[in-house]
Parts: structure tokens; sequence; C-alpha cells
């Protein structure tokens, strides 16, 4: 594997699930692995379990990591070509992407879509242009468009506790009160192809995902519909892919509750975090035996671990 | 010990003393003890001393440590229970807590008092949570309430500087042009009673600190009459518990001043830093040769190795 | 080396270029050099190369580190003898020096000029003050009047990229929208005397920089005839020393652009980033075969980690 920033890296899928198989019963087990390498994780955004859980993945296998929140301690990055840069940014991406990979073995990097602008938000300019010049791994720590380590998380949590061989998992949008990118949401839909779950989709109308994400996907704008008979139910917000970046809506009809829990077949809740109490999701739910919402973010760290392995192989 | 929050936590004097011996001699005789294990340091607020002595003492034990400033790179945390989370806050502490307990050994934390509510800070809600909720132990890097690690770093700092078996120690009040909370000054006198000194707390009128920390303690609002003999004079601003967060007074009869040294039996100076010159000591003083705040402050990475040690033993 | 402040601090330079040769031939040969030993890098200003090569020249020679962004996390520092500290300057720098240089083994320090007030600029104040309280080797990571690290990466890199046994190395001031410091400048003029290269520093009529760096340089105003048959352009806007701190002109009349590079003998152009592209230079120039700045930043490793095994030997 040669960077980690959508499915279509996983060049070995075996082999991945053989790593995960392995982190997960033994994670100290290799802590000399990255030795004399380090990597450098960049945050143009706010985090919690993709900068804890990195780093905790990263000590795990002896890789020495440096945190950079780049709009804060450092420079504001240039993305376009031949710009004449005598406005706010200092740098361009082409400069810092080749000196950080001169610096660092591996990077990682958050860069959030600004939700203005779809076409420029899809392009994933900042990932691309890393990709492009840095000439080291790179590690989408969440992008524009995806995120890949919530999504292999997911599926290593689907994994440990499904109960038949083909779930029925349903991906229900849910309010909030501000706009979210879809990152999470397609990401999520990008992976179910590589598995054989029953895979819904619903959500209201209006927030319908990009056809890149959803072809082939069941969908349904009846909440209530979906949820029959679901194994899993993963919850999570994102605003309007057609009316860009807008929320159409802030009612608590499509909240998650205890009712709704009752049609499915015992399911188990999950969502990404950070997630709104009361609002996303009621407090009954959340807080019950069925939610997985704590062991699924503990498994950001045997995902991270497992792809700083399968990188570390070739940084 | 299970978690280090408030002296009521140390359950064996005896090995605190012998672990405190053990690393002024030696700091860097166990720097395999915490391998495989990993510590993440939480800010809310400011630090100089905790931030770069907890780092420290961590990498002496062989300790992998993360700092999280949480309000610059994380979310802001809901406390409440039951809250519609549809304000400013992103994630309740009650996952934070649990998620960051799933990445790292040890948490440590600071929380200081937001000085608008007396009964909200003296619950100390947030590191309250953090035990509830992270399922690993829990260092206070100062809370609303207490700041132990300066409490622990003070008694070693007295210990070896004392010349009698029973020293007089003051704690006086002094002016600051801004409100400060009244952890530090809490904390010492909560520990007191484990030692076996002369105790006497001054301060004016209006600075009366809770019954909870007071309580058989000698006090006078006569600075220069507490001071006569002392040994040690430990000197610290806070705002008013009586009303709640104010600056009653910021003249400058109360700053400590060479004159006031004389009244002492050559007295040591104490300070927690950081330290305001001319306002709250003058230059002569803390630039004296009886002036203890540098050894003081260094005393601080004595400290929390000592607890990294205790705490690990169970982490 | 007691110091890494100015050229001035360097006592051997055979031993130093004897080390740079062991850095850039097996960096990773020294992993446990810095073992039982931490370093604090100090950022009063924003950083991308320093911050990033720094920390991973430490990696390399085993050192632990952390990275205080005092102004974010810490508290502002009084810098003035005697000062009455009633403002928002809660601590003094004779007590975060002597604190933090009894915590760490060395201290890396960042504080830009502020460019309002020269004579306190060229005092390097903060700097000098970390050098007296710290009681520990200090690191310049760029003061408000010298950037030596930049400036031994600069020789470094002429080193190894020279064809000729005396080079011909053009000192080239370049437009820019921004105010900067004069210390890349002044730094790299002051190391020149210890090299044997044809020295010629060009800039417009008031951007004449201090006497105690120009003495000695041959100074042009003519930047086409200084560019004659160079073979190192080093390219780099300053603000005015004369009008302190003021931006004269920013027109493009001194861009660095491929037409003024025919004029060279094919020289390398060589900038320290970050750069703003189409304005210091264009896209032409810094893209060519000839453009040095990528391998010019990656040696910012080879200099930082010469520099701490340097001083390492006394920390």
């Amino acid at each position: 594997m040669q960077h980690f920033t959508s499915v279509q890296d996983i060049t070995d899928w075996s082999l991945l699930w053989q790593k995960v198989q392995q982190v997960k019963e033994n994670p100290q087990g290799r802590k000399t692995f990255g030795a004399g390498k380090a990597m450098c994780l960049i945050f143009l955004n706010a985090s919690l379990r993709t900068r804890l859980s990195t780093q905790r993945a990263a000590m795990n296998v002896g890789l020495d990591t440096v945190v950079f929140d780049i709009n804060q301690g450092g420079w504001q990055l240039e993305m376009a070509d031949g710009a004449v840069m005598n406005g706010s940014k200092a740098e361009h991406v082409k400069e810092a992407a080749a000196v950080i990979g001169s610096y660092y073995n591996l990077i990682g990097i958050r860069a959030f879509a600004q939700l203005n602008d779809r076409d420029e938000d899809y392009q994933e300019t900042i990932i691309q242009q890393f990709k492009k010049y840095a000439g080291v791994p790179i590690i989408s720590l969440e992008s524009s468009v995806r995120h890949p380590l919530q999504s292999l998380t997911d599926l290593i949590t689907i994994e440990e506790y499904k109960k038949k061989e083909r779930p029925k998992v349903v991906l229900s949008w849910a309010p909030h009160p501000r706009a979210l990118p879809q990152a999470v949401a397609n990401s999520f839909l990008e992976w179910m192809p590589y598995t054989n779950y029953e895979v819904v989709l619903t959500h209201p109308e209006g927030y319908e995902l990009s056809d890149e994400f959803t072809q082939g996907i069941r969908t349904t704008n009846n909440q209530r519909e979906a949820l029959q008979n679901a194994d899993f139910v993963y919850v999570k917000n994102w605003s309007s892919y057609r009316d860009y970046g807008q929320v159409l809506r802030t009612d608590d009809e499509w909240i998650i509750n205890e009712d709704k829990m009752l049609l499915t077949d015992s399911a188990y809740f999950m969502h990404c975090l950070p997630v709104r109490r009361n609002v996303v999701v009621t407090d009954s739910v959340i807080n019950s035996s069925d939610s997985l919402v704590i062991p699924q973010a503990a498994h950001r760290v045997t995902a991270a671990q497992t792809v700083l392995e399968l990188l570390l192989d070739h940084a």
C-alpha cells in the first residue's frame, strides 16, 4: 500500500485483515517496527479521536511522531498553480509538501471541506497535492470528501460484533445544528461494496449524497422502513450535497430514539463521534448496552496501527 | 494510588516519600518503567511548569506522552447530564473521557475555576467526570479547587530546606491585578494536616478561603504578626471566595518586601510561579539567596515523576 | 560549543564540518547519543521548517523533545528589569528561563523582530536573557537579528553544490507585500567571512542592512550587474533597517525571473522558504532544475542535527 487516502488504496485485503487481527491480539507486539522512522501529522481542523488514536498507534509501532497545527503554528498554504502570492498565504503547498516529505517518512493530513464551493471541495486539492509533491506515503486524517481511517474502523467494529454472515447495516442521516461535511458518510458507503452486508441508506429529501458514493446503494427517504430488522444502525449528520453545504432542516423528526431502535433486530448503535446528545441521538440509546460508540472509537487505534504497519513496509 | 486529584488519594505516605527520595537521587534510574504505556495531558488553560515538568517526568520513566490543548485543537466539552446539545459544545465529557481512556493508560487534566459560579467551580465537575468515565488513573494538573502536584512540590521543597523539626510556615495572600483561582492556596492548606509544621494563614478581610480547607488552621488578618519568626513564607494571590471571584483590593499594602522578611527567622521565600514581580513580591526578595522559587519549581519534576511512578503501578 | 546563537559561537570549525559529513552519511548512526536528555523548543512565532526539522534532528540522536508555543499555551513574558508587572505579562523571563533550564538540558527559542523599535530588536533581548538565566545551552531558532541554523544550512548546501573552489554567491533583495525581519540576510552575511566565496550583496536604495553585517561585503544597487556570472543566487526579502521595519516598495522590478538568471553562470537558485511565488521569484525559476530550495530546506535537518550533537557534548 503506497498511500491511505481512499478504499482504492488497499492493494491486499487479506493482508489488511491479517494485520487487523495481529494488532487486536497484541498491539504492543511490534514496538520497534517503526524504529528510525518518523511521521508528521498535519491538522488544518479540530480533531480528538484522529489526533489521539493515530499518535497512540504510532507509539505502539515505535514510530516517532510530531503533530503540526499548521494554521496556528505554521503558515497558511496557497493551493492554486500559478498564483501570484501577494495575499495572506505565505507558502505554496508545493514547497510545504516537498519539505515535510524530506523530513518525515510518512505524512498524515486533515483538511475538512470548506462547504462553500462544491467543485473545489470535491477535488480534495490539498491531499492530492501532498500525494503529488511530498514523495512519501500520505495518510488521510479526513479529507474534504473521505475519512478512510473512520471507515476502516467501522468495518473492524461491524466484523467484531456481527451475529450473522450478512448483517443488515443502515446508514441514517440525523439532525444537527451546524453544517457538517459529507466525508464520513461518503467514505462509509465507498467501503460497503467491499463487504457482503445488506446496506440501506436513509435520509430526508435534499440530503442525497454524490452519485459517486451511492451508486448501487439501496436508498429510501423513509427512515422507519429502513430501520426494519437492522443489525447495525450507523448514524451521521451531513449537510446537503445538492444545495451545497446548506442545513435544510433542524427539526427532530430524524433523531434516533428508543422507539425507532425497537423497529430493528436489537441493532447496535454506531456513530463516529463527536455526537450531540439529544439532537442526533437520545441519551437512552447512546447510553444503552447496544451502543457501540466507545468500542468503535477505541478501534481507531486498531485501524491507524494497521494502516501504519502496511505503509511502513513502503516508507 | 488509583488517582491523584487531592491529598486524600494518597494511600501510602511512606511509599510516597520513599519514591520522592529515589527520584531525587536518580531521576533517570527507571527509564523503562513506563514502557508500552502512554499518557494524555489535556489542557483547558495556560500552563508552563505543569506542562513542561510533567512531560519531562514522563520521559524520565519512559512513558510516551501526548499533549492536547482541547479548546484549540479539539472540541468544546458539554458537562451537563441530559443536555440537549444544540449550542456551541460539540462533544459530551462522557464520550471524550471514555474515548481518551480507551487510548491512553493515564490522563492528566487541567481545568481552572471559571470564577463565575462558586457552586459549579467547587464541584470540580470536569475532573470528577473524567474519574467517572475514563476508566484509567486521572492526574489533576490543577482543577477548579485544588493543585495537588504543586502541593506535593511544596512539601518536597520544605522538607529539603527546613532547618528544624517543626518549622513555622506562613501562607500569605499578596496583591495581584487579575482575579485568580483559590486552588493553590486551598490545596496547600489541605496538605498541611499531613505535616507537623506550625502553619499560619494570613490575608486581608474578605479573602477567607472555604472552611473545607481552613478548618483548624490558625488565621490572622495581621500579616506582620503572622510573619514573626517564620521559617518559610509561601506567598500567593487568590480572588475572594466570599464575594466569589472578585478582586477586592489592588493596593500594595500586602506586597512581600525586604522589610517584612526581616520580621521572619531568615525565612525562605516560596511562590508557585508565575509571579508578578514588584506586585506580589519585590525584586529584592525574589532575587535574594533566600528565594526558593527556582528549586521549588524544579521539584515539579520530582513531584510529577513520583506520582507517575505510583500510578503506573496501577495503570 | 556552549550555545548556538551566532557564528561566533562556533569554537571548532573542523569539528563542525566533520560532524556535518557524519550526519549526511548516516543520520541514524547516533540514535542513543541524546539518551536521558531532553530539549524544549519554544516558539513565539510561526515556523514550519525550524519546528519540524529540529524535531526530526532530535529524534535522530534519541533526544526527547517538547514543543512549547508559549504565547498560546503559556504566559506572556516580561523582559524588562525592574518592571512592576501589573499589566498583561504574567511571568518574567528570568523565572521562565531558569525554570525551563531546570527541566530541560537544551533550550531552543524563536523570537522574531517586532519591527517597531530598532534598538530593542537589535539587543536580541529574549535570547540573551535565556542565555543569562537558563543555565543550559541555548539554540537560536531565529532571533530578532540572526538565524544561524539557516545560515549553517545555506553553507552546507553551497558546499555540496559548488562547482569551483571560489564560487560567486549573490545575496539579492526581492519584493514582498509584508514587512519581514532582516535576520536571514544579516546572518547569511555574518557567516560569509568564514568562507572563501566571492560575495556580492544587492538591494534597492533604502534597504541597506546594519554595518555590523555588511562591513567588507561588496554591495551594489544594480541587481543585474550583481548577477553577472553568479554561481549561486540567494534571494530574500527584508524590510528597511534605515526606515526601520518599513516596506519602501512593492513593485516587481526586483523579482527574480528567467531573464535575470540568464545573466548568471547557470547559477543555482536558493531561498530559505517560505517563498511567495511570482512575487519574490517566478514559477519558472523556482520550478527549474537549478532551484535548490527543496534540498536546501532538507539540509535544515543536517544543520540542526550537527548543532545538537555539538551542544550535547556539553549539555
